[in-house]
């Protein structure tokens, strides 16, 4: 790692907790795990024009690359923790480096979180992280557990990334969304908020959770097949924000909330009977959810329409290869 | 992660350890870190042209890309358990990811380690691997406890890799190597082995431990900062492989034992009365170690000749930004 380069991340990021023996600078980060804890680890890569477009601000890429982990670490119920960050840049460029190290900073600090190692190299800008977090033990929520006559849910709103990705570029043009929608829905793109409060909330009461990171009827495709289950999800219950409302006609809203990818929410599956107190206790955490669906046996994924028939899907979802 | 990738690569790297809960398929992975043990973690990219040749064989950058985070961990004097793998490609290659997954499951085996998740994206070749280990509560290995009096060893030679690089296509031009010889120089430069055994031994003596990946000087130059010390190192005593010196001569010979970098090798300081028994224990993990310098007052790395006089060098080593 390049010297000046680690010491401006470190002067942000490097938080104190009691729990780090030693942090960044020397070969490793030594650390103390809580006694009695199962600890939940996770990795994510940003590519640049893969993953954010190439205008994207330092700070939100800095922020972003960590959101995307600390949302796998909710996805699992656990409190996160630690943080390693591996930043591959084309250039010593210190202007960029101290605006990612401001916006990752924000958001660790949110969350407890400190970064405690890293490595900087030079190439085509990608950002690698890792973070980790605690469960107490066999309580990590996994994608496996969901059962016939589940009911499914997601947290918070779906489609505004993806439509905050067609802004400015294609929105202005095609729809009346007001200057104030297309920032929203771009807020949603390059500054995900990880539901760390829901995570934990759940994971003494679902039977399964993911985070929508590919797109909801891929994502939900993934607990269906880790169960042994199928998912039947109604079109006509996906949570819309008011800016994607105003933005996109109804066919184009309901691709955008299925495939669109980048939500960062939670779906998550339940027992009927957990219904009331999930909900309310999500409520009192500050993250709304939304019935969106049925666990049934089979397998598979089926998008219905309000009659019950199946609306059929050209794409799951974001492949990378694709 | 693109699902056929993942297979291929769990099939191959998902060696089963007691203290998985949860490997590779879910949002992340769930471990259990033994009781009383301190965790210790470390990140490594590496990037294609920057930190290996283009040619470089698939399952030669699968082992090196482990090779250097377990490395890190030697130099922290840990016992390694877990890693994590993420894999930016230009596209979907099968092929390239099976003998990646092969060279990387042929070291993991040899140590021990689970790859326990990861992440596959689109995007310019590079590899991020983070690897993890166990150390007895304070007795991780670090780079501050040199004092003036230690003296200062390294294991195996020195050199080696960064000579590799230049075969084919320099070499065989300049000096009269065998062919036997440049395949073991560049084997140094493709497979490194980590000095995870050294490192268990070190962990109970060694005043201060670094991994030589920038170079010689620059790194022991690590250890002096981080102490608040000075290092002098004596030329004559650096230690060379047979190939080494068959194919340079002795002024080419130093620069690539004290720039070079990509060593692999373990650099320690030791207090003078633990060298016999350190020496000892070393040999008998199968791993060689030679006296190079002292720890001196002041500040700074010097390199001393036969009449300890200073080598003036022009680089110190690898700088990834220069």
């Amino acid at each position: 790692m390049e010297f000046d380069l680690i010491e401006l991340v470190r002067a942000r990021c490097a938080l104190a907790r009691a729990d780090v023996r030693v942090g960044i600078g020397d070969d490793g980060a030594v650390l103390a795990p809580p006694a009695g804890h199962e600890l939940v680890a996770v990795t994510d890569t940003l590519v640049e024009h893969v993953h954010f477009p190439v205008a994207t601000r330092p700070e939100d890429i800095g922020w972003k690359s960590l959101a995307v982990n600390l949302s796998d670490l909710a996805a699992m119920g656990a409190t996160p923790a630690w943080a390693l960050l591996a930043l591959t840049l084309p250039a010593p460029d210190r202007d960029f480096v101290e605006r990612f190290a401001e916006g990752f900073a924000e958001l660790a600090a949110q969350h407890g979180v400190a970064l405690v190692g890293g490595d900087t190299t030079k190439g085509p800008l990608t950002i690698t992280v890792s973070a980790f977090g605690f469960v107490p033990p066999g309580k990590a929520l996994l994608r496996s557990g969901a059962r016939a006559g589940d009911l499914v849910f997601v947290t918070g709103t779906l489609g505004d990334a993806a439509a905050g990705l067609r802004f400015p570029f294609e929105g202005l043009f095609q729809s009346p969304a007001s200057a104030e929608a297309c920032d929203a829905l771009r807020a949603r793109l390059d500054r995900p908020s990880p539901r760390i409060a829901a995570g934990l909330v759940l994971r003494d009461r679902a039977s399964a959770c993911i985070d929508v990171s590919d797109g909801l009827l891929a994502d939900v495709g993934h607990v269906a097949r880790a169960s042994g289950v199928g998912i039947d999800i109604s079109a006509l219950a996906l949570p819309a924000s008011p800016a994607l409302l105003q933005a996109f006609g109804a066919p184009e809203r309901l691709a955008l909330q299925t495939t669109g990818g980048d939500d960062y929410e939670l779906a998550f599956t339940l027992a009927p009977k957990h219904e009331g107190i999930v909900l309310h206790d999500l409520a009192k955490a500050g993250c709304g959810a939304t019935r969106i669906g049925r666990v049934v046996a089979g397998a598979g994924v089926r998008l219905l329409d309000a009659q019950g028939g199946e609306i059929a899907t050209k794409r799951r979802g974001w492949e990378h290869f694709a």
